[in-house]
């Protein structure tokens, strides 16, 4: 078992949910406290997660495979030289997307979710999780404005299909919290502050000892 | 369950144990001889291969994990690409190193036998694999004369390490023929292309049907 003295936040949710915008309002806010915070996502803007995003946009030609284990190898990279030492100073740490998305994700690109769990077995967990709910339906118009080339039906049928897996892997663990993402921005964050801040008000942060499944890097 | 028509035959040994220069060998004897020949190795000259390639030479420093993870993601690719392909297409592939590669050198890597299983547990396993043998001392001594910079003696440890789990796999799977290494080239390639013969001879070439763990790409 891993134990370390800071705090692991992670933002989920489909493409066109606001994750990333979310997971940078709470780093930011909690800068502004006075808290030390790492921001990172996935992929990361690293040689493999670029190789990723290369994938992701249709650039380069990969089996689903392939991808998954890019993905991994990614967050293993990540983990190593950026969240882990970052835990273990005891800083917060704020991650847009980590093993939910790969896990929810899976189900239109794999769907092998033994493996991907076995893939995923050495990794840390998040303490706590920001699952940012907005409907398929939105989510995919969102993405239709960012990439005119998607074909509004078939991103709506797979985000679907990758909602009813996030709302799955929810109700079978008890660190995740679904914000109802479809609101004014300011209450959005309100909410996930409020949340961040009772969390942290019941956890010294800096001298906490968890548990977590060993990472051995 | 998998089949097609062709034949999968692998090599594998210790670096510095010439197992590239065999393929090589029987592959070219194998074409001379009518029968259409795909060779191959891992890592791949392909853009995942590139980079553990510039890992194993020290180009580039990642976590052990990531190292594995992105051998996989290679075998992964090389595999939809190129040998599942020429193996439905009939053909015979013949590849310089594969998974018992992976998982012999796992225990100078990350020592997890069961996540590198796993990582590994949708590919396909060979028919045929020879394991060249050459000592540790022998195999560390013709690294050296490569590679200038490395420790005799922490090289030669090293290879001791994975030469005994080379041992270990190949007493509990029976595809595995060990080759003495350390003999004159000519007898060794006599040896190995009788059994790859015999093998062929008993087999019919596409007209066969094997089964493997699946592998859905």
């Amino acid at each position: 078992m891993r134990s370390h003295s800071g705090l692991f936040i992670t933002f989920e949710g489909l493409d066109g949910s606001g994750s990333n915008h979310y997971a940078e309002a709470l780093s930011r806010l909690l800068s502004r406290q006075g808290y030390r915070v790492t921001f990172t996502h996935e992929p990361t803007n690293g040689m493999i997660g670029g190789l990723v995003k290369a994938r992701v946009a249709g650039e380069w030609e990969i089996a689903p495979e392939t991808l998954q284990l890019l993905f991994t190898a990614d967050r293993s990279e990540n983990l190593r030289t950026k969240i882990l030492p970052a835990l273990d100073a005891g800083r917060i740490v704020i991650s847009d997307r980590y093993i939910l998305s790969a896990l929810a994700y899976n189900v239109v690109l794999v769907n092998d979710p033994k493996w991907l769990a076995a893939l995923n077995s050495r990794f840390i967990w998040p303490d706590l999780t920001f699952l940012i709910e907005v409907s398929p339906k939105l989510c995919a118009r969102r993405v239709k404005e960012r990439r005119m080339e998607i074909e509004l039906y078939s991103e709506q049928d797979k985000l679907e299909r990758v909602w009813q897996e996030y709302q799955r892997l929810a109700s079978t663990q008890d660190h995740i919290y679904k914000i109802n993402g479809e609101r004014d921005d300011v209450a959005i964050i309100d909410e996930i502050a409020e949340i961040a801040r009772s969390y942290l008000n019941t956890k010294s942060m800096g001298e906490r000892s968890r548990s977590y499944t060993e990472a051995r890097y």
